[in-house]
């Protein structure tokens, strides 16, 4: 490591990488630190669906957020994979959000509704529409809301791929590395003291997930986030089981290359316990079950689990910390890390250049909670 | 390989390695030879479990063998720990053969009342008294038939114990090495033909598990086995769920060091294939959830399968063959291969040396089915 | 399985697979049977090079079978990704046949002079030109031959990019499956016996790797055939050490996706023993030391080895058996499986269909031997 | 967890777990916290070995704790395995601490007589004794000191043979949870805070290995210690190659169960970072080479690093923290963390009752720095 650069970043997962790729895209001098090693928590379990429309339904800062993330996928893919031979396996196949129950439905069809008018891609597939493409879906799917738009990533290659396409770009990479303290004088970050030694720069981001609450310095707007631990698995036809993603309550199937099918993820708040449980593969079982029930004959792959951070209001953090200047933080990302990972990239970038963002992010400051009591 | 051994064994599982073994105690010169690594197919995949008096019930032919080979175990587990420093993991805490209804307890007692007639342990419990042992059952329990004699071992390590223990006294091991061919004289079995050369011998001994009828040479008189795919899982816990093994009608519960708890298997004939299925999981996840509701606060560990070698009648093969003087063979013991493999070593040990076996064997001699036909 | 195919495929390697997918795409109904697992062997240790101008040298009937087939790869890419989503990992940053001694430089600068009078691209590069491309060098390289069109891919992912490629165009695939026997009519081929039921097909195609030899029926016109080991291990920088492939006598390095760098391969042969050993990674290492010295900063990942088939005049065996009509083999590909995989199985479609083969193959025709020594 | 403990043990490696089960053998309740997973740090990577005279050599406080440690190792092995089925696989057939050079051999004579003298067993053994007992050693070897008393373990199953021993006698174990802070009153410690919530406890021990000094509140009165990178490998033979441990300059190869040999470990100062280099694999592999030749044939199997504790005079810090009542520390065992293990769990529970320990331990306590300094 190098005494001095133009920013550090914490945090070696998804969001941590596209920051440091679009540092390093303007030029900056870049050092990148991570406690464990590279994509190894929610990064690298996620299942990668970029559901923009599915996951957020209706309008607003989130909602815009993610669909300007969402359009920066296929340039960024082909970038990634100049740069690095990494594949994100990016997959616009479009996806089916489904009914099962009459109130489903009901709800579905009114997010259709509001989306088109909205002047978004989102029809009403019939239970016989829906199950003509996808075949492998069960009867007890009533119909099923189809986004042509929202499609789907490797999360894994996606993260390693950021990550690397910065390295290729002169970002230096350190793994193992624990930042212990922030560094200050008269309110601006200086630096930072880590297990390896200490290290100058003027422009320290935050972007370590679950870990950032605990990570940021003890101020008096603290991040209120919570980690929530998501479990899934995988496995493995020859011929795939379905060409899009299917999400419906509680359980979604993402089709990978090759025939793999990703199965989640459980919704298990306030634990950083990264340990996969029997209720977890049971419960994500029962359900896949029920909308494909020939997932029975596919060969177990096998199963894993990651931590989310989740905030109080379900907006994700993105902006500079109100207390010290040139500390950054891009954190709150959930279920969407991947999804907002190419904006957070562009957004921390134009912040840190004192340049307007492309998207408006007012709702995303750390101190909205702070101002919202007075 | 030299060119010259006294036996020559063709199959790298538990039975392989403990007739290597009680060869080797006996002087010989001995090869055994395996196709792909050693302990890695049923030998490795097996629970365990010594299940003498809960799987067969009935006196016979292979009861008696079961009981010998059982009672072998406590003296094996310090001669292999001597040998090789390998800890087959034998546990003598009992086992409960579990009713769920009415029909099972009836069976269950009458079984209880035949095998104490015949001077076994077994003895009855009441619902609270399985219970009060065995806190971890849901009260769908009745009741269960206790055995205390039927402990259980780690599968793999006894293999790889057998194995290790034949080394230390002087058998040579060869993996990834394939029998092509057999090699005779006037009927007798002088030496086979493998992949990587051939090797002379007056005594060849088959012991390859479910593969053992494919690999013999074709004759008049033929094995009659056939696969029988069971699938596994395991979990853990910091305090173990069980102390004695659960077996039950489709599930049983194996409790492992350190908290590991293994849950087989389902029974999938005529197949070869090992992978394992979202079906598989799912019915043992149910099986098991249904004696013991905890499980689902258990991590999750793995999945795996094994393929046993069921016969036509249910009776393993252990003797000369018929048609080829110095050729034997050992197979068929379906779900008993662990429990059997003592003794199995034993009685190929004889034959070989023409001596008399400890038990009764006439039942098991391939001829038994051409001749019962006449 | 159904009772009756097209034809049949009998092994699940990369050249299984692209025998599979070529049929397929004529409209061939296959089934293809792996005796283990998909891309296992040879066809998943392999290192993916395309090296038809550095490894075969000179013109003659392999060379013109390699430069056909290394011209497939781009649409191949194009078509397997659209298939399966997967990406076979095509690099084309050409390939550096290195000189350390002044006797290589000899040879090589001669190379050169016949390849270019070929026709072929070729150049001779000094040391500074090279150690100009490729810094990490070591300057005890002195020079190297410089081929454009010697590109690379993942071994284990075009091997599963055909065999799902084939999957997806209705290809059955079976694994755990073994050929137990091959059935005949009056000298034709009309189905196998396997371990799990006979199936019925004019046309069975071996492709076997080393294995193919010891598959076949035994006739007067056998082949020919060895295996021979090779060890590889992999290691990995954030950024990349390597660009182009290095290729020098008893040592390749082949840089792959994220900054992996892949390091190989051992020769031994006759065995079958895909085991590492400490012998194989020591002297790879000292190689690959030698070549790029800063390699020892790298990260370990791990080592593996294969088992490649080797024919006695080092030409691959392609065509149909001389003694049975309907039955074809392709094999002895030895260190060149990955590169001529797609033109065998162009090759193999063209022989079932009767058809004329897009080169002359009649130096790989089975029965060379018998003749020559006639 | 509850929210009241005797005890709260920091770190889920061999000292913390063997500090909750000597502890749990008093009655305490105590809670176990572990940031990670248990056992996954240096006590899952270090090679065993008892080394009490081979490694410390002359007569001092660590020598006479060390010496009480490995005194303690049968009768745990024993607890052990009847609380949890974990074999700790203790070997206790000696060590040979070999000379190369003349000026080794000179020295470790020297040592024989002083630890003789001293009333330890230790003896000199000339090259043909040496190698007549281990004939695997290469004529490199000159002769060795032989320690019949310095046995060895497996470390990882030791670590879990306490860690699942002291949880059957009722620790509570918590994985993935991170320390954040420690609560005090009036200078005594009261609880801590961690990313789960708070918990309250009068005693709180810290056994963080190489992370401890990071972990503990700062005071006047730090740690002085620094992360010390060792990494290992391990190699496969059916015979084992090696009886007794062998130690020598740079290099260790411990005989392990079943034929397996582990070879020790490289010496990298101040990193914490984990990942095995080309470079330590390349210097191991030399050593071993010219200790053992026969190395060559062996099975690689794998590679490893951990990370271990090292203080600025080579001795542990065993003792209440200075500043805060209630705080105990136990870390910096460098390459003895495992040999210390048991006594380091009887003297942290007899400091937590304020009874006498049963060795002197003056010499390890925190505040030895600060006085020496005045």
């Amino acid at each position: 490591m190098l005494n001095r650069y133009d920013c550090i970043i914490v945090g070696g997962g998804v969001n941590g990488g596209s920051i440091a790729y679009h540092l390093a895209k303007k030029g900056k001098k870049v050092l990148l630190l991570e406690k464990d090693r590279l994509a190894r928590k929610a990064s690298g379990a996620a299942a990668g669906m970029l559901a923009a429309q599915a996951e957020l339904e209706e309008d607003g800062p989130l909602f815009q957020l993610a669909k300007q993330s969402r359009a920066m996928f296929p340039i960024l893919a082909e970038e990634i994979k100049d740069l690095t031979g990494i594949d994100i396996e990016l997959v616009q196949k479009g996806m089916y959000k489904i009914s099962i129950t009459e109130e489903e439905e009901y709800h579905l069809k009114h997010i259709v509704d509001v989306q088109t008018r909205a002047g978004e891609q989102a029809e009403w597939l019939s239970q016989d529409e829906v199950r003509s493409r996808e075949p492998a879906l069960s009867n007890a799917v009533r119909g099923a809301m189809f986004i042509e738009k929202d499609g789907q990533v490797s999360a894994p290659q996606l993260s390693l791929g950021f990550l690397k396409a910065a390295a290729a770009l002169g970002v230096e990479i350190k793994e193992y590395t624990e930042v212990t303290s922030f560094l200050f004088e008269s309110g601006k970050v200086t630096g930072i003291q880590t297990n390896h030694g200490s290290v100058e720069s003027e422009h320290v981001i935050v972007a370590g997930g679950a870990w950032s609450e605990q990570l940021l310095p003890k101020s008096q707007i603290p991040l209120q986030t919570y980690p929530v631990k998501g479990e899934c698995f995988s496995v493995r036809t020859h011929q795939p089981l379905l060409t899009g993603t299917i999400f419906s309550h509680g359980c979604y199937l993402v089709p990978k290359k090759g025939g793999r099918l990703l199965v989640g993820a459980t919704v298990q708040p306030h634990t950083f316990d990264q340990t996969v449980t029997v209720n977890g593969i049971s419960s994500l079982l029962e359900k896949a079950k029920r909308l494909v029930p020939n997932i029975v004959h596919a060969e177990w792959e096998k199963a894993w689990a990651g931590i989310r951070p989740q905030t109080v209001d379900g907006l994700p953090y993105l902006g500079e910390h109100p207390a010290y200047e040139g500390l950054f933080v891009a954190t709150g990302h959930y279920r969407n890390g991947i999804l907002l990972a190419p904006i957070t990239g562009e957004i921390i970038t134009r912040l840190v250049e004192r340049e307007p963002t492309p998207v408006d992010i007012s709702a995303f400051r750390m101190e909205r909670h702070t101002e919202k009591i007075i």
